[in-house]
């Protein structure tokens, strides 16, 4: 119900009855109760059509606030969100880097109260802390398999340390599909409701998938692989141990090592040595801003990953068959414009059900911030689903509130 | 209502409340709605259990039937199946070869007709037919992009020629969709209710997908195409114009091609010549055959085509996360045992998400016959599903019977 009035943006009750073919009665009851709560408002009287002028109702956008922090060894980024899924405040901080999981979390709960402080919201309207990093990911457990510059973080216990620690409820799930929640929410996808949200964050390659506007996670919430499929049976091994991976070919870390091999090319774009795992994102961004002051083999370097990844979408287009691709994450919000080309011109050639319909794809406007941004909607949309369900109402996750009647 | 009862065998009311989540009330009514229409029977009382026995119901099996047809270009397969989707007859006919569309369809009608007659079943019980063929499908306008040996297909109106023909409802789909509906319906699914059956059909390589007991289509009804993925970027172009597809490199067509041109296998295996395309699927079982009786060429073509499927597999797997693989399909009916190791191998090595749950694999029990039991549970589920959702009874496929009431 919520996220019908938020897609609405302003809704009347019979509206809502239309939208929703629930009853009258139903309708009644819950807007009610959803006022009671202050979470809808209403805003007065839309004109007059002949009848009744109808009650117009909206979000109370700032009844409830969420947070949304992805985990990254390069950066940390942090957005408060209001009800409706609106950026409030942003801010980014140093990555996980080297250091122990313990003292990370504890600059984590830091920062997220410096987050909330800072943007003068009361932290009892916080719903909670959605909590995204590289998966693939054990629910409550944190990350099982680790890429190699988290390696410390397996079997880390990330939600509930972090949960301790900012004393506020956490739910985790991984970057891509978080990016996908984000761009379902305030991205480019428009009317589209299956579509894949290819991720190239600091080092690895994902996806995110929404199928008729649900996130599809999988059997254990680690769908969308993209990162690891075979493109090359004679391919590389990758550090997940099968040979020929996407992100082994095509992955920030991959095209960043081939571009420190290349002593003009790494003295050119100001490169890191060969060994430094924590400056590959920095590294990604720096090769990108040379190929686009003309370096060829940057360029070229980029391209090559772009092919890779433009065979992986077409991949994942017609397994899933899609309606749309939205390529997003940090080194896609650097490098964006070189691999959009690729991809479009890949799938406009070869994606198998063509006759049928076209895949549009598109570059991401928020990619840096949609992990982000989509890990507050999770938290939103773990405290609102079930309210659209009419089974309770907020307070699940809380803590500090005792739960509403029902 | 229908699937439940399907599937628990035999239930009472109180039952069906608890399974559904129903009100009594609509239990009542739905009930006695198909009681009236003769789907579902009363058979007896169960024994108590300290209140009043409880009224126990079951599908009246035999109160309608459907046509399910596996339409390729080496046979043809009919079967006819009751209300619970148990085959009560089957025949296998010649393949549509090199025939015109409109007089295979011709033939189709006449051998759906003999297949009803020959189990002396009243033609008005007969729901429809559930026709499955090599995708893409445009839907109501038969098959887009075609394989080769099927081209003068393309654009035929597959699906209003034999309803015309047949004089029945006509609900066409894939074949590969149709496998993983009839791996559900009768085969080894058991309750994994998020899996793909990867079918091996004469010619080709495709998936059907079910998700949460549901199939999944996609956009187009084109999802499941692992048959042109991508494994080797620097592979044979595909005739659907890409390159290193898994069709290409390890299709039936694919593995009977190399087979045709080793003079030596040739001759003890008994192959067509080179360019004999209506003979594929009838040498790849004769390949199949040499490699079981020890020759180690045979063998070695078809393990090789396993391996690229195994990597097919996984890659499937990694994006939507499955519990189980079924592999199935006309192809497999025969090779199965060659392929179901290598593929199983591959998945315990190297499937992602590993750490956090295995992925089964599982050899069809009905790998011949899966797409065209499938291809009438198709017909069932049209029929019976709205029936679940208590918006209409049967009768709307039916062009001789008027619709019930409602």
């Amino acid at each position: 119900m919520l996220d019908v009035i938020r897609a609405a943006g302003t809704i009347s009750r019979v509206g809502l009855i239309q939208a929703t073919g629930f009853t009258g009665a139903t309708i009644s009851t819950v807007v009610r109760r959803l006022i009671d709560d202050g979470l809808v408002m209403e805003i007065g009287r839309a004109e007059s059509t002949g009848g009744k002028p109808r009650v117009l109702l909206r979000l109370n956008h700032t009844s409830r606030y969420a947070v949304g922090v992805q985990l990254d060894h390069a950066g940390i980024t942090y957005v408060l969100t209001d009800l409706a899924g609106s950026v409030v405040s942003r801010i980014a901080r140093a990555g996980a880097g080297t250091a122990e999981p313990p003292a990370v979390v504890a600059r984590m709960a830091r920062e997220v109260r410096s987050l909330i402080d800072g943007a003068g919201v009361d932290p009892d309207r916080v719903l909670g802390i959605g909590l995204v990093s590289p998966g693939p990911l054990t629910p409550a457990s944190g990350m099982g398999l680790t890429p190699p510059v988290m390696r410390h973080w397996e079997d880390f216990p990330l939600d509930q340390a972090l949960s301790e620690a900012a004393r506020l409820p956490v739910v985790l799930d991984n970057d891509a599909t978080a990016a996908a929640l984000g761009e379902h929410w305030s991205g480019v996808v428009g009317t589209s409701r299956t579509f894949a949200a290819v991720y190239m964050g600091g080092t690895g390659i994902g996806t995110g998938l929404m199928i008729d506007g649900v996130v599809y996670r999988g059997a254990s919430g680690n769908a969308g692989e993209i990162g690891h499929i075979c493109l090359d049976v004679a391919g590389p091994v990758c550090w997940c141990g099968a040979r020929g991976c996407t992100e082994a070919l095509a992955g920030p870390a991959a095209v960043v090592a081939e571009a420190r091999a290349d002593g003009r090319l790494a003295r050119a774009a100001g490169l890191a040595k060969a060994d430094d795992q924590q400056r590959i994102a920095a590294d990604f961004a720096a090769l990108t801003r040379a190929a686009r002051r003309g370096d060829s083999t940057a360029r070229g370097l980029l391209e090559r990953s772009a092919r890779y990844l433009a065979v992986a979408s077409r991949t994942l287009a017609n397994i899933m068959d899609l309606e749309l691709l939205v390529l997003t994450g940090p080194s896609l919000a650097s490098a964006g414009s070189i691999y959009l080309p690729v991809v479009r011109d890949e799938l406009d050639r070869s994606f198998f059900a063509r006759a049928t319909h076209p895949i549009d794809v598109q570059l991401s406007t928020s990619a840096a911030a949609a992990p982000a941004i989509g890990a507050a909607t999770l938290v939103l949309q773990t405290e609102l689903v079930p309210l659209r369900e009419g089974l309770r109402l907020p307070g699940r996750l809380g803590s500090r509130e005792p739960a509403s009647a029902n």
